[in-house]
């Protein structure tokens, strides 16, 4: 059958000369197809990631242009159709082609899944994971041992800003990437001390990746091009916005081994990225602050109510992914008497279990038996005849 | 058998005398032996309690002034003799009159087991549990429906006491009693504060209630005295000692239905009153601040190592005992497509269902599915022909 193919209406051969230019030796229906998807569907499309699983991006594609209600894989024809109403007026092959010559032309590149560079961290999105991303820069960083995404308010006060470089610079300084989302205040802090401290750091952004936004950080980004990545998975020309914006978040919250929240208001956006964390299952971190800063609002509320840890220095940013993850079980009731021995003990004075028997009330037989358990723990060593405490109470 | 009892050798006349002085038309006996025990041991001896728990004050003290070696409803036979050996030399029945007689100097009253306003809170201590109470005020104040104790670091900030201050201000201005150690810095401004709103404040003493320790804040126990009381388990003279600090420090966790920690360093005492608080079940608060300040530090250790849970104001306050305790199951994963959706909806706009199905890419039965299970929640609610997002995020 040589019926022309649905597809080709919008990968027609502009387009398809625009694929090969952008990636060459490649196959360029498949290249191109992948970048008419970033052109038809808003971010994290999940009907379109489901098809493109199925079918591959050519085949969905097909799917999604014709009238074929032959969707054996996928059962839900409403949703299909739903979808097709959406995606067909974008179905225009300029806006494709524009696209990836849009690409081409920054010096920028298409990322596509099965890319050596490809970040498989992004893959737990499932059906919402990106198709494609358009990328700035040295992807490489995506692909580092180790990453984490730092985020909080646009409208930061010192403190946040402060503490923001600090956790970034330690962190990226001992080869962490730094992952945030290239906005003012607390993303612009954590990129800038990355930088500063020589490591890497990568910005997903909203919108295309041809243009700086907020525009004040165009020299960040021009930095950060040089030292990571800027990423996008809306094409070149396409604008941020509110929708975009938030599911940018989603790819931040994915990308780092974990997310941490420096400063928040109430209602801030980084409340959003931490709630992609956790439905990722990523561990989440939040920094504290005074109670009188409005400021710090939603970083207290995500240690109340989304089960955030509160994390106040580099070193226990990293325990977030390599200390084993948040402890499930809440930490048992103390043994009383276990105190009392821990509050008899002292750092400088080797006390006899006969002695800490009778400043406790407690029998000897017992204190030896928790002074055994505390030695294994590291809270106590015998020292000449006696005990000493090793704990800070 | 007309032997002299051992115990009448503590017990002697000028006991009887002044116990029967201090609680006119009791058992004088009861009441004597009752404050001999407070002198004799430490604050918290676990023998001691166990011992009057089973037999009784009189005959406890019988036994503990004795050789017998009949101590059928007490295993230990070592534990005994060691506490007896601790006990003995302390066994001055000049100290026990001194004991009573200064109390009664003072204005004071002998609280005890039993009594309508014996603190039933502190028996949660079990065989630690004070054996007695030396009280200078209105005890009425800890058989209050509703105490909080508020503790934190001498060594405190203009931060730290604002926060105490207008945390035990609000509390105490509904009703709610204020407990703590009367120290310098948080413990200070808590009890102040509470006076302030016109509420009641309890202050335990790590020495005996006839003494200001520390001196400056006599004029404040004389303020307390009026509007709640000081407590101590230790008798009128007794020094306030490190360990007498630590033991202290129970009493402070088992009177309130919840503690708070303000503001403490690293290695701060009130860290112990939080350890004690842990052991008994009791929900643990603690106030988050600068991750730069060192006062902070062990607020922060507490929310990361203890299980505390983070308290901003009155109300997260009172919720920790009002709200059901602390919830013991992480927040489980949030569903992506929840998220989704809550992203998609606007706080001002009401968008029906099939504009959300196109937003987010989800079916449109999903979307209906999930504004229902929000409809619940009250994250949103239908106006007019769509729904309007009811959260913040």
């Amino acid at each position: 059958m040589t019926a022309t193919r649905a597809h080709r209406a919008v990968l027609d051969a502009e387009v398809l000369r625009a694929a090969a230019l952008l990636r060459p030796d490649e196959d360029a229906v498949q290249v191109a197809a992948r970048a008419a998807w970033t052109v038809l569907v808003e971010p994290g499309d999940g009907v379109a990631g489901t098809l493109i699983a199925a079918y591959g991006p050519v085949e969905a594609l097909e799917l999604a242009m014709s009238d074929s209600s032959l969707l054996p894989d996928i059962g839900d024809a409403k949703a299909m159709s739903e979808a097709r109403a959406r995606w067909r007026p974008r179905a225009d092959p300029r806006a494709v082609a524009d696209a990836l010559h849009g690409c081409r032309e920054v010096g920028g590149r298409m990322l596509l899944p099965g890319d050596p560079d490809w970040p498989i961290a992004l893959d737990d999105l499932g059906p919402h994971a990106p198709i494609a991303l358009w990328v700035r820069g040295g992807a490489e960083a995506l692909t580092a041992d180790r990453s984490v995404s730092i985020v909080g308010a646009r409208a930061a006060t010192p403190y946040g800003e402060t503490a923001a470089a600090e956790l970034a610079g330690d962190l990226a300084a001992d080869g962490t990437v730094v992952v945030s989302g290239g906005a003012y205040g607390i993303d612009g802090a954590a990129h800038r001390a990355a930088l500063g401290a020589g490591g890497q750091t990568v910005a997903f952004l909203a919108g295309g990746v041809d243009r700086a936004y907020p525009i004040g950080h165009q020299q960040l980004f021009d930095r950060i091009r040089g030292n990571g990545a800027v990423l996008s998975e809306v094409p070149c020309g396409a604008a941020p916005t509110k929708w975009r914006f938030l599911q940018r978040n989603r790819l931040i919250a994915a990308a780092g081994l974990a997310t941490v929240v420096v400063e928040a208001g109430w209602r801030s956006g980084s409340l959003n990225t931490a709630g992609h964390a956790s439905s990722l299952g990523r561990p989440l971190g939040a920094v504290p602050g005074p109670i009188s800063s409005a400021a710090s609002a939603g970083c207290h509320r995500l240690l109340r109510e989304y089960d955030a840890i509160c994390v106040t220095n580099a070193e226990e940013v990293r325990e977030l992914w390599g200390g084993g993850g948040r402890v499930l079980d809440p930490t048992p009731a103390e043994d009383p008497d276990r105190r009392r021995l821990l509050d008899a003990l002292s750092d400088r004075t080797p006390l006899t279990p006969e002695e800490l028997a009778r400043r406790t009330g407690l029998p000897t037989e017992r204190v030896r038996g928790l002074l055994g358990l505390l030695g294994v723990e590291g809270a106590a060593r015998s020292h000449d005849s006696g005990w000493i405490g090793q704990t800070r109470r």
